[in-house]
Formats: structure tokens, sequence, C-alpha cells
């Protein structure tokens, strides 16, 4: 709690933060408004999106990048919707990462500009569309790890009577994608430089098997050893005269740890606006639980089936949740019960504490595991404050990883 | 094999069914039909579905049950898509199962019917929508496994001048929904008779745990084991004078051994229809691996980066493929790789074969380690023969667990 009460000593600042996202007025087309409906009128399984606790994720992300002087781009393949974009970009971020094309394309056609693609776009219709997109918004980035690929990009954009703007892709050792840092990846930025078509902007590099360590400092030692060989390329970049405005990394895991980078310009992390189990799981500086963000998604299911003393049945199950960590979805102050999955459609609860069994039609919430194929796996969020249901949000990119 | 030659050996009648399944015309709406589109110009990632097998599991099936004396009615939890839905109609089936009231709404405005709801309904504001559910599609039936939510069914039936078809769910080890089979069960099917608005039309009974069980023998006795309460169950009812229309179970792992029951008299197997790599791995009569049914479902990926000489990145992660089961998704003829998860939109390929590294660019198919929750991750599937798009079937009841 020390960490969270020190994001919040610039009161002043979370103040006027706060009234902006206050004043954020939504297209409406996105939104739908809602009189009078509660928290438990809403059909399950559904998503549900605690809007205190989400203003406060967001308020405390932009005061601490803003303390430490760096830029902020959130990940919007944590929540897919536009409507979340919009308020991450009121809180003063710079626009929103995405992990595809096709996220971008909704982003853009909602009107978010700043979008930055994370991932490499390679066939020649991803390129044509890219093209497209960039016409409509032209701040957009791309990243590249390959020089046959910026060629073919260069030539597209060229033909089209656009610059795309570029990054340099770099592998930090999450051996995803990515060129190696140093001579390989100057090789590459000088190839950027040449091609008429493209603007080298800077470099990216996302070290994600740092952002799940367990114990913080054990984080910040494998982060800092990951991410240094990005600053000493942006070093080798600039000893060689081409320009590194942006320099983009970091995941919420190792959000206070790679503001100390000082080569690094703007962070990507993207679930410290709903966060998960997960992120919980691993710790932050102050204690066991990650206490600096808070968890505002849950899922609502509702008790379909108690049939033995031990047992009840939910109706949300393996299409409810994520199911690519090891471990279950958490009921949300309801003690008395363990979840596990039970099919496409059921979860089991195991009724711990018999004083407390679960009644028939008993709405229960959970945490889900990991928030990003979560969300993906419904069509709208329920933003609620208190009982109240506020506004029903479009998660508009869902599925749209093309 | 040769069960899959023994399943085709009613040439006269498979002939009939393939006829009436080219004769299926779907509505226009739901199918946007491709004019010399190719399957290498679908963007990635993307679901497959490649007909010439999905067709022959169909009338493999038909011709199954048939030669059983059993009626079919798959379940469409699998698939979610009122497509498949009416060629599986066309070839015979009586009609869909679904999990949820929300795909059953979606199949219903599609014009499907025969629709079993095989999840309890529990809510009032649920109970509504499935009564005017039963109003626009009479012949939906519904399960129950407790006696105050079949009086909730009946009294809401009764105000809307309705009958809703019952079937008592009984619980055959699965330890999910159902109630304890016997005495139990039988005083739950005379509270159905009792009331106004329900009409008693039979029991389900699904052995989820024995789906799955690796080996076809012993997947046999764990099956008969399981399901012979469900038979006992059925003669108490009869012999208490309680009609037994229907006795519904099965899965497609147990497709060809409940039908040896003499009490069942329909089978719910669902994956059977496009398959899986669960399904085939659990091995079949004939040998370690089902060769009954084929596997028609792919998911296509691209490759976006080749940074190093043992790895090449596809575009298709934990948001391109089911991840509730342990083991990967597998290339489709296509040696040198193994596939492993890397995040939410990236797959990590180990080059096994330097000779066969692949290229940028190169398109891989994969199969789903598991086919429901695969589908329901994307809003299209992309109906290919050899190598043309035939047409592309909307997932329409996606995300629809609610």
């Amino acid at each position: 709690m020390a960490k969270a009460a020190a994001l919040l000593e610039h009161p002043t600042r979370s103040r006027a933060l706060a009234g902006r996202l206050a004043r954020c007025t939504p297209a409406a087309a996105a939104v739908v408004r809602f009189g009078g409906v509660t928290r438990d009128e809403i059909p399950t399984p559904a998503l549900l999106l605690d809007l205190d606790r989400f203003e406060r994720n967001l308020v405390r992300m932009a005061a601490h990048v803003a303390r430490h002087g760096k830029s902020l781009r959130p990940h919007a393949k944590t929540h897919r919707s536009p409507e979340i974009a919009r308020r991450q970009i009121a809180a003063g971020a710079l626009g929103v990462a995405v992990a595809k094309l096709g996220e971008a394309e909704v982003m853009a056609a909602a009107g978010i500009r700043g979008l930055m693609i994370t991932t490499e776009v390679v066939p020649p219709d991803k390129i044509d569309r890219l093209v497209r997109l960039a016409t409509q918004a032209p701040d957009t980035l791309v990243v590249v790890d390959d020089a046959s690929n910026a060629r073919d990009l260069s030539r597209a954009a060229a033909a089209a009577g656009v610059v795309l703007g570029v990054l340099v892709d770099v592998d930090v050792g999450g051996r995803r994608t990515g060129i190696a840092p140093g001579e390989p990846a100057l090789a590459l930025a000088r190839e950027v430089v040449s091609l008429p078509g493209l603007r080298l902007r800077g470099l990216q590099g996302y070290a994600g098997q740092c952002a799940h360590v367990v114990g913080w400092q054990a984080r910040r030692e494998a982060s800092r050893a990951a991410m240094a060989p990005l600053g000493d390329t942006r070093r080798l970049l600039e000893r060689a005269g081409l320009a590194v405005e942006i320099v983009a990394g970091g995941s919420t895991g190792t959000f206070d740890i790679d503001v100390e980078m000082p080569e690094l310009t703007e962070l990507q992390s993207g679930s410290y606006c709903v966060m998960d189990i997960d992120y919980r799981r691993i710790g932050g500086r102050g204690g066991a639980s990650m206490t600096e963000f808070e968890t505002a998604l849950t899922v609502v299911a509702t008790v379909v089936s108690v049939p033995t003393a031990d047992r009840a049945m939910v109706d949300a199950g393996l299409k409810a949740f994520s199911t690519d960590k090891p471990f279950p979805p958490e009921a949300v102050e309801r003690p008395g019960i363990e979840y596990s999955f039970a099919g496409d459609e059921h979860g089991r609860l195991t009724i711990t504490d018999r004083d407390r069994a679960p009644k028939l039609g008993e709405r229960i919430e959970f945490l889900p595991p990991h928030c990003d194929p979560t969300i993906n796996l419904y069509d709208r969020i329920w933003a609620v404050r208190g009982r109240s249901v506020e506004a029903v949000w479009d998660v508009a990119a869902r599925g749209r990883s093309d």
C-alpha cells in the first residue's frame, strides 16, 4: 500500500486527471447508457468493469509516468475497446499500442490516433491495408525486424504517397519477434533510413519473459538485464547519427522498473487498467501482492445447479474465462467455495463451507486468471459503478487478430 | 480404417444423404459466397472448414445412427453456426442441442427447430426469455434437475399459455449438473408431470468424464458403467407409468459405444463434424487414432518473423486457439516445426529441420487442440473445398453463453 500511496502523492495532478476523465465524452454510437439497471440484472455470464477501480488505475499510471518523465502508450490488446482507449488518452496517453492491424483498423475507425502496431505486418494484402490505414491515421507506427519486409513496406507506402513511421523491433530475450540488438539492429535501422516510404522513429523491445517474474526484486533484476541491450542499441544508433525519438517497451509487471531506464521514452503496459489474478500474484514493490493497481474486471456467473451438498455449478466455463494460466478463476468476496473448470459452459464450485453453500440462482463474481484473452471472449463490457450499470461498451476489436 | 469403411458400407444411403446435403440451400443472409477467392487469400489467423471432410463426417454419423436405430441431435455448442446446424439437419438430425439459452435464441432466429437446451435455465429473466423462445419454436426442449426450478418454469409457461417440453437431467457420474439417478430422478419426473406448464419428454445424461478416456475398450467400459443408471432410471420411470420418449446422451468419444444401450434414443455428439486433436488422440475402435471422423477444422496462420535459424513466429497465439488442453496446436502436413504458445498473438515455431525452415510470409495450417472453444474465438468460418473458398459462414452464436 506504500507504493499506491506514493503514486497518489501528487494530489493536484491526480485531481486534474480525474477531471479530464470525467469530461471525456465518448462517441455515442459505441456506448449504451443505462438508467436504473443494476449490476444484478445483467444476464450471465458477463464481463463487468468496476469504473471506480478502473479510473483510479488510469490516474495512478498517468501520475507514475509523468513523475518519471516518461510517456505512456498503453497496450490496447488487453481490452480491444475504443471506449477504454479514449479514456486512457484522455488521462494523458499518447495513443494506444495494438498487437495487430485488425485492432488498429477498429481503433482508427473509432477516431483513436497515436496507434502503434507491435507485430510485424508481412503479407502483401495486409501491407495494402496498412497503407490505407496510414492515409487515414498518418501518425500510425509499425515495427520491422527484417530488411525485406522493410523494403516491401516502403514500396507500398511510396506508391500510395505516404510515409510510414517505423520502429525497429529488437529482441530483448523474449524469443518472439525482433532482430538482435546492437549491430544487426543498427544495420536494419540504416536500411529503414534509406527507404523513401519509411521514416525511422525509434526502437521497440518487449521483454515478455520478465513481465510475470514473481517477486519485485527478482523481476527488476531480470528486466534490467533484458532491457540493457535495448538502451545500448539506442546509443549505438545515435552515435551512428540516426535520430531515435521513441524507445518503447515495458509491461504491467515492469511498469515501475523500466521507467528507471534513461533510454526508454514510453511504456506499453496494458493490463494495469483492469488487472487480473496473474498480475496480482507476481507481487509489487511493497509486497507479495501487486497493490499499485486494482482488480477492476470480473466475470459474473449464476448458480444453475446445486445437485449435492458439496457441489454447485455456475454457468461460466471455458468460454467465459481465459484458460492459458495454470490457476482457476477466483470468487470475489465469496468465501466457502472453490472454482474449477467443468467444460465449455460449466464451472464446478466445490463447497468448502457448508454453512455458506451457494443457492440456486445466486450470482457470484470471479476474477479472471488472465485479462486479455478473457475480454476477447466477450462482445461487450458492462461498466458499473457500485450497484449501477453506467454504460455498456463494445469490445469492438474482439476477434480482430487479423 | 476398418471402422471408417464399415460406416460407409451402405453406399445407397450415403449417396442419398450426400445428395440431400448438396441440395440444402442455406439462408442467403448468413452466407457470403465467393467467386475465385482461394484458400491462400484469406487474411490470417482464420478458421477454415474443409467441406469435403466435413460432409463425409456428416454422412458417416448419419449412417451410423441410422444403422443402430438411433436418432441424432448433435451438440451445436461445438460450432455455434446456424449454417452447420442446417446441414446437420439436412443430413437427418432431429435438430440440434445447445448448451445455453443464448445459443438457442440465435439458432431459432435462423430458423433452426428441434432445439434442446442442455443446461438448466434458472434466473427469472432467462425463464421469461425461454418462454418467448418456446412461443416461437414450440418443440424446444429444456432440462431440469431441481423441483423448485421446474415449478418456476411451469409458472412462467402457464402464464404465457405455452407448454415446455422437459427432460430430467440425470447425473451419470460427470459431477456437473443433474439429479441423482433412480428414485430422486423419478420423484422429479413425477413433479414435472404434475405441473401444468411442463410436459415430461424424457431424460438426459451426459457422461463427460468418459468422452476423452484414451483407448476404445477402456472408454467403452467407463461409458457403459456410467450410463447404466440412466437406462435403469428410464425403466424405473416406465414402471411407474411415466412415458419416456427421449433418452439423450453421448459424445463424439462414445458415439459407437452409447448406441449399444437399448434405452438411449438419441446421441448428442458434437465434435464429430469438425474434430480436433483431443478427439483424434483418444483412439477409435480400430486403433490408436480415431479415424471414423476426419479433422476438418484448421487455423491458418502466417509466418511474420524469422529472427533466428532455429525459430520462426506465426501470427496466431492465445487468441487464435483453445488453450484448455495440455497440448499445443499441430501443423498439418508441414514437418520440420513444432508450435508453442508465445502470447496473445504469437506462436513460436521451433525449427527442427533447418532444411525446411519457414519463410517470411509462409502460410501454415494447424489443427486446434479443442474445437469448441477454438471456434468460439472467431466470427466466421471460411468454408473451403480444395484450394477454393466456397462460402463464409457466420459463427452467429459466438459468445452467446448467456
